[in-house]
């Protein structure tokens, strides 16, 4: 495959992306949807032919499930589509508008990225997710999904192509790339691709940030913590650590350590082991924490390791500070939590750690941009510049600087013959 | 030396650095600049001894000049300090508030990014304005100069270190390295270090660019257009090629090709020629050019070089789409304008030009944080994640999720005995 040119026709399409007005964008969003409900008889066929062939395979039930696209799914990211053509235009939003000078205007001015290479796992209701974000936000995607969803990516994406298209969405605006090789060879795109948004497993995630001179956006691991400071109330305490660590535990704002103030240690523990024994979670701790409650022990490699599991680490801190550099040297700069009443020792928490959500007495789970009101979301983000945490479709979008003058020279300012005069409009 | 230790001792800093007040920072800002106008003669004793190995040396004398450090740069730099303790806080900004429900409030709040390492060339002043840009946005920084400037570096850092930490600030605010070797070591520290921001040559910002696993903020090339269409006016057009071109010919917003609409080339080249020719500028056209006036061959080459020189190369196009598409191909994304009366056409091609600025009727030379109104700047960015353009303060800063709830868990939504009803309060 002829990867610079397959990205380069990505990259030719976003230059024309970046100028089509909000309503054929979602004009096309709605054709989008309409076909995809025209097409559904071919996209089931396709998915049923992925499915049968999963099974044949062997591949494990939750795989399996993910890869299921009926019509309940295709109603969901339906709504999905028609939510995104109620939101606002996310381009051409002036940021600012400055006058320099008499007659010389500076607008900043939103725009989009440019090229967005989207890699995926199973889930082909992703696939739909992705494009149509893209679409609102005037980026041209590359898309990958997963093998085992060949056919029903390649039928969605023939819909979703077709119809935007159709609906006066320049050639070239989204493209499917099909072979798990075919990734390597993206990745050394970074003329033409913008970013690459990965989402999967941890090992693939890290694989990509390594090989790639693309900028990344997303997350490898999900270490998250709950800190019950000295002034934690036990009984929210224990319900919070529960659902951060049970309501779904193989996911990344799930909790996976727990550092507990010597003061609030007494009280909390037993009362989370006596619940955590009912829910079948093995508790692995410190040293100090064995003194209190009858567990495993905890390792420093306990402390680096995302279970995703029935698992929880327990550590004993003497101080908020302590849990704080515990929390910026092991932690992931995903999620992380305090309990406590103190609203002091919050903001202090808060401040310090160095994490995309930092949260006073509530679940890690939060964590995610449906819950936060955005919307569909890309993914979330732990690198600290242009989005962090969920990110919907504002992490798609840059911005430029627009200068507007009548044939002003710098000159006529460096040699004293005009000075500015910064006056800010908005 | 250990480099791993000296950035993680940085990484250290930056969470205590994240908890700073403003008024404690502005603060030891105007200690800085107290006890630097206090120290003043043993900064230019060192500076005098750099001065005097660069002569013995023979360096070059722009390098000599830039590396002067005398009571008017002293002045200079002191001024930007006393503007920046009057810009208000970059830092603790709530960008939104939103109940998500009864008791459960996200607010995304502007935060420090956490390690700034920034490798600077021969201007000691650079180290000043440098590490006060980051004392105000609560960066912890890590500065590494010109080897030339080295007695002079090695004294400032003395003078602001002292004084910053003297004045609040805490230990590892700012560090400095002081080999050139240190580079390589720090620029694999990705661990602690969150942001590189190179200043230099084309080759040297190119280097650390693809040697490096951080972010990068900052530019390589810039190979700026200017882009008279058919309807531009051909006074003005000669009038800011002319300042683009020699108004500082050494300098990254500097034009570098004349592109030419068909219909505007018999007027205009004759002109440009005539006063071009007065100026010891020189054109390299191509073939179509040449038929109009007499001047060099412009190769392919040509359009990929950043002259920095009296040279400039022209080529006419057939149409806006052309111009756009040689900008978007040959360009580096820096700044391009068109010249033009049609207003329309502007938007055209300020919307599909994929650059940093995009102007119309006015000279590229105007792409400077200083003269955007943005008081100090750490650079010019050419890429469109974080910050694009010229960099003041809010490039300095990323931003966190702050959840606030009272021991809210996801189970009661997800199972739903409560339900979200997103508030935006900002």
């Amino acid at each position: 495959m002829d990867f610079k040119g397959f990205a380069g026709k990505a990259k030719e399409s976003s230059f024309k992306m970046a100028s089509i007005p909000c309503s054929v964008r979602d004009y096309a969003l709605l054709e989008i949807m309409k076909s995809l409900d025209e097409s559904s008889g071919r996209i089931f066929r396709a998915n049923s032919e992925d499915l049968d062939r999963a099974k044949a395979g062997n591949l494990p039930g939750p795989v399996v499930n993910r890869l299921k696209f009926d019509s309940n799914k295709l109603k969901e990211v339906s709504a999905g589509i028609s939510d995104l053509t109620k939101m606002p235009d996310p381009l051409f939003n002036i940021v600012f508008e400055r006058e320099l000078d008499k007659g010389l205007t500076l607008c900043k001015t939103t725009c989009p990225i440019g090229v967005v290479c989207v890699i995926f796992e199973s889930r082909p209701d992703a696939l739909i997710q992705i494009s149509a974000l893209c679409v609102k936000s005037g980026n041209s995607c590359i898309l990958k999904g997963g093998s085992e969803a060949a056919n029903t990516n390649r039928a969605l994406f023939d819909v979703i192509y077709n119809a935007g298209t159709r609906a006066g969405l320049p050639e070239g605006f989204a493209s499917l790339a099909e072979n798990r090789a075919d990734v390597d060879g993206l990745l050394k795109c970074h003329e033409s691709i913008d970013l690459v948004i990965p989402r999967g497993s941890n090992s693939f995630v890290q694989h990509i940030m390594e090989n790639s001179k693309i900028p990344v956006m997303g997350h490898a691991d999900g270490i998250c913590h709950i800190y019950a400071d000295k002034s934690a109330d036990v009984e929210k305490a224990v319900a919070v650590i529960e659902d951060a660590k049970i309501q779904y535990v193989a996911v990344c704002n799930a909790v996976e350590t727990l550092l507990v103030h010597k003061d609030a240690a007494a009280p909390l523990l037993p009362a989370l082991k006596a619940r955590f024994d009912l829910k079948g979670v093995v508790l692995r701790g410190c040293p100090r924490t064995k003194e209190i409650i009858d567990c495993e022990s905890a390792t420093d490699e306990d402390y680096r390791t995302e279970y995703l599991d029935y698992v929880l680490s327990v550590k004993i801190v003497d101080s908020l500070a302590a849990a704080v550099s515990h929390i910026n040297k092991y932690g992931s700069h995903h999620t992380d939590c305090i309990m406590t009443e103190d609203r002091e020792a919050a903001e202090e928490f808060m401040a310090a750690v160095d994490s995309a959500g930092v949260y006073q007495n509530c679940s890690t789970r939060f964590a995610d941009g449906y819950r936060y009101g955005f919307g569909a979301e890309v993914g979330v983000s732990t690198g600290k510049l242009h989005a962090r945490g969920p990110v919907g479709l504002d992490g798609l979008v840059s911005y430029k600087y627009k200068l507007y003058g009548d044939g002003h020279i710098v000159a006529d300012y460096s040699e004293g013959r005009k000075s500015f005069n910064f006056t800010q409009a908005l």
